[in-house]
C-alpha cells in the first residue's frame, strides 16, 4: 500500500524494492480462496483531481467469485454491493473473457440494479467497469495493455454483430449497466510466481512483462482522469454519504424479498416446474368449465365429483409429463402445491354448481 | 494419432520426435475457437482388454463450453451428446476446480439426462468422468497427476462437509450422474508453448513436467482397465448401435419439447415471472371468490365489473410489485398473459354470476 501512496505523489519508484515482500491486502498462493467478503483499506487517499478540487480514493479488494465455499447469492451480493459502491470496478478474468464470464456479470448486475430499482433510475446505473484480463496468452492477436484490450473488447461485447439473440442480449444488459467499459490485457506473471509455495510477493521473481504492464496498469487506473467521483442517482457522493448508502444496500440484500440467485440447474427447474404447474392448472380449469361451467346447467354432486377425479387425473398426467429439468423429488413440491390449487378450484366448482341448485335458489 | 496406435501397440515412443509438428484433431493456438461440434476420430482402434475379447475405441473431441460464439443451449447439448456416447469424458478446467464448473457440470447432465428419462433409469447414466485440471500451479498442496487429482477432488467434491444445501445439491447430483469420477492434475506446458504464434505443437517446446505427465495421462486413459465398453441403460453397446443411438439423442435434441437451456439470468427471470403471475391470479381468484364465488348470491353486473376492475388493478399491481429479475420488458409478455388468464377468470365469473339470476333460472 506504501506503492499507492507514492504513485499519488508521482513518484516512479512505488512499486518498492526488488527483493521486498508484498504487504497490503492480506494474500496468499494456493488453491484455496484468501480473501472472503468485502475488504476497505483503513486509510482514505486524498488527490487532487483538478487545481483546488481533492478527492478522496478508497480501495476495496473483494473475494473472486464461484470458490467452492460461496453460494450463487454470496457471489452476487459481493459483486453488486461492490459494484454499487464503487466507481470503478475491477472484472478479474483468467487467460480470456469468456460467454460463462458475462453471464455471471449480467446476472450480478441485474441483482445490484434490483436492490436500486426504488428509484426507477433511468439512466445507467453503474460507473465505469474493467475487464482485466489476466495470463493473456495471445499478446500476437491483440497487444497487451489498454489497446490490445479495447480491441479484443469491441470484439466480444459486438451486439451487432449476427449473433443468437441470446448472445446479443447479454452484450446489451451488460452495455446497459455501465456508463465505461473498459479491458486490459496483462501478461503472465512467470511459472515461479504462480507456482512457488513460498513465494512472498518480491518483484524479483516477477517476470519483467508483466511488471512492465503493472507500470502501465496501476498509474492508469489512479490517473485524475481516470478517478472519477462516485455517483450514485446523479448525484456525486460524499465520504460519509457512502457508509450510509452501504448499509442501506446491506439491508436490501439482507430483509427484503427480492429474487435469490441460484445455480443454473435451480433457476431452470424453478421455471420448468413452474411452467408445468400453469399448464396442468389452466387445463384443470378449462376442462372443469366444459362440465359445470357458468354456462352450463346444474349438475348431480356425483356427477361433478366424477368428472372432477378425471380431469384432476389428466392435470397431473401433463404436469408428469411435460419435460422439467431438476428430477423427481424437486418436483414433487410443485405437484404437491398443483393439488392444493386444483382442490381450491374444485372447492369453488362445487360451490358454483349448488348456487345453481332451483331447490337451494328458490328455497 | 500415430501415438495412440503406437500406444496401444504397448511401444514407449509413441509420444513421437522432438521435432515433430502435432498431428491428430485439427488445433491451433489463438483466442478465437477452433474446434466446433463433435469429432470422431475416422478410425477405430482395436484392443484386446482381456484376452480374446476385444473391443473398439472410439476417440472423440468436442468445442470448449462457453466460448463466445455459442448459446447455453449449444454447450449443454455438445456436452451432453458427448456424455452420452462416451464410456469416458473429460472435462478439461483452466486452473482449479471452481464452483461454476460444477454448475455447468450439473445443467449439462441433468440436460443429458433428460433426453435419456424415457426409459426411467434407475442406476447411473453416465460412466466414467475425469476432471482433467490443466496449468495446475499448487504441486505443493496436491502433487500433479491422478493421486493429487483424487485428493482435491474428494476435498471439493465432499457433499457430507458443512457446507451450504445448494453446494450439497450440486455434488450429490454431479455424484449421481456418473459411476466413476476422478481428476487427474496436469502441469502449465509453458509460457513458451502458450504465447508462441507459430507453434506446431513440437515436443520440444513443451516444458519437460508436462510431457512427464503426458506420458503418465495417456497411457493411462487408455490402459485395458480404463477402456470401459459403452453402456447404456445397462447393456453394452455395440460400433453399429452407436450410431442409432446418436442419431435418436440428436433428434430428441432437436425435435422435442424439452426445456431449454438458458443463461443465469434468463431462467432466474422466467422463474420469476412466472411465481409472480401465479400469485398475481391467485389473488384475483380469492378476491373474486369473495365477491362473487359459488356460495355469494347474486349480484348486478354493473357491481361485478366494479369488482373485477379494482381486483384486476390491485393484481396487477402486485404482479408489478414483486421483485422480478430481467427488467420491465421482458416481464411485459408475463403481463399480458396474465391479463388473458384474468380476462378468462372475469368471463368464468359472469357466466357464474349469470347462472345464479333468479329471472334466468327460472325461465
Ligand atoms: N496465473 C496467475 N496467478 C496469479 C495472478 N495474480 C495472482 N495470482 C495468484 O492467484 C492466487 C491468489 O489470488 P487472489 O486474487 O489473492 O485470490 P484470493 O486468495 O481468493 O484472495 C495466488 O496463488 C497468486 O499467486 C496472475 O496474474 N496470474
Ligand atoms: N495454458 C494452457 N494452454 C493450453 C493447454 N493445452 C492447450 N492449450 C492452448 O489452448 C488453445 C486451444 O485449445 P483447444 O483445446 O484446441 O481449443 P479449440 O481451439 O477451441 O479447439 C491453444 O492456444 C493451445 O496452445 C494447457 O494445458 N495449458
Ligand atoms: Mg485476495
Ligand atoms: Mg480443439
Amino acid at each position: 500500500m506504501n506503492g499507492i501512496c507514492l504513485l499519488f505523489q508521482g513518484a516512479t519508484d512505488w512499486l518498492g524494492k526488488d527483493d521486498e515482500p508484498l504487504t497490503g491486502f492480506s494474500w496468499r498462493g494456493g488453491s484455496e480462496r484468501e480473501t472472503t467478503g468485502i475488504w476497505a483499506w483503513n486509510k482514505l487517499f486524498i488527490c487532487e483531481i483538478v487545481e483546488g478540487e481533492e478527492i478522496a480514493v478508497m480501495l476495496l479488494d473483494t473475494q473472486g467469485a464461484f470458490d467452492t465455499e460461496s453460494t450463487v447469492k454470496d457471489c452476487a451480493t459481493v459483486f453488486a454491493l461492490s459494484t454499487m459502491v464503487s466507481s470503478v470496478q475491477t472484472f478479474n478474468l483468467s487467460q480470456n473473457i469468456q460467454e460463462d464470464d458475462l453471464h455471471h456479470l449480467q446476472l450480478f448486475t441485474e441483482y445490484g440494479r434490483l436492490a436500486l430499482e426504488k428509484e426507477e433510475v433511468k439512466e445507467k446505473p453503474f460507473q465505469c467497469l474493467l475487464f482485466l484480463v489476466r495470463d493473456w496468452s495471445y499478446p500476437y492477436e491483440y497487444a497487451y495493455g489498454e489497446a490490445g484490450g479495447q480491441l479484443i473488447l469491441d470484439r466480444k461485447l459486438d451486439d451487432t454483430r449476427s449473433r443468437h439473440e441470446e448472445l446479443q442480449e447479454v452484450r446489451k444488459h451488460i452495455r446497459s449497466c455501465f456508463e465505461k467499459i473498459s479491458c486490459f490485457l496483462m501478461p503472465h506473471p512467470g511459472l515461479a510466481v504462480a507456482r512457488q509455495k513460498e513465494y512472498d510477493g518480491r518483484l524479483a521473481d516477477i517476470d519483467s512483462e508483466f511488471q512492465d504492464y503493472l507500470k502501465v496498469l496501476a498509474p492508469m487506473l489512479l490517473a485524475p482522469s481516470n478517478l472519477i467521483v462516485k455517483s450514485i442517482n446523479g448525484s456525486h457522493v460524499r465520504c460519509k454519504d457512502l457508509l450510509e448508502y452501504f448499509k442501506a444496500y446491506v439491508n436490501i440484500y439482507q430483509n427484503s424479498e427480492l429474487p435469490e440467485p441460484k445455480t443454473m440447474l435451480r433457476a431452470t427447474s424453478e421455471a420448468n416446474n413452474l411452467a408445468a404447474v400453469a399448464l396442468a392448472l389452466d387445463q384443470y380449469n378449462t376442462e372443469m368449465d366444459k362440465v359445470c361451467g357458468g354456462d352450463k346447467p346444474y349438475i348431480g354432486p356425483e356427477e361433478l365429483e366424477n368428472n372432477h377425479h378425471m380431469i384432476l387425473a389428466a392435470s397431473l398426467k401433463t404436469f408428469d409429463v411435460t419435460p422439467k429439468m431438476g428430477g423427481l423429488e424437486f418436483s414433487d413440491t410443485y405437484k404437491e402445491n398443483l393439488i392444493k390449487d386444483i382442490e381450491d378450484r374444485h372447492a369453488h366448482y362445487e360451490k358454483n354448481n349448488e348456487s345453481k341448485n332451483l331447490f337451494n335458489v328458490a328455497r
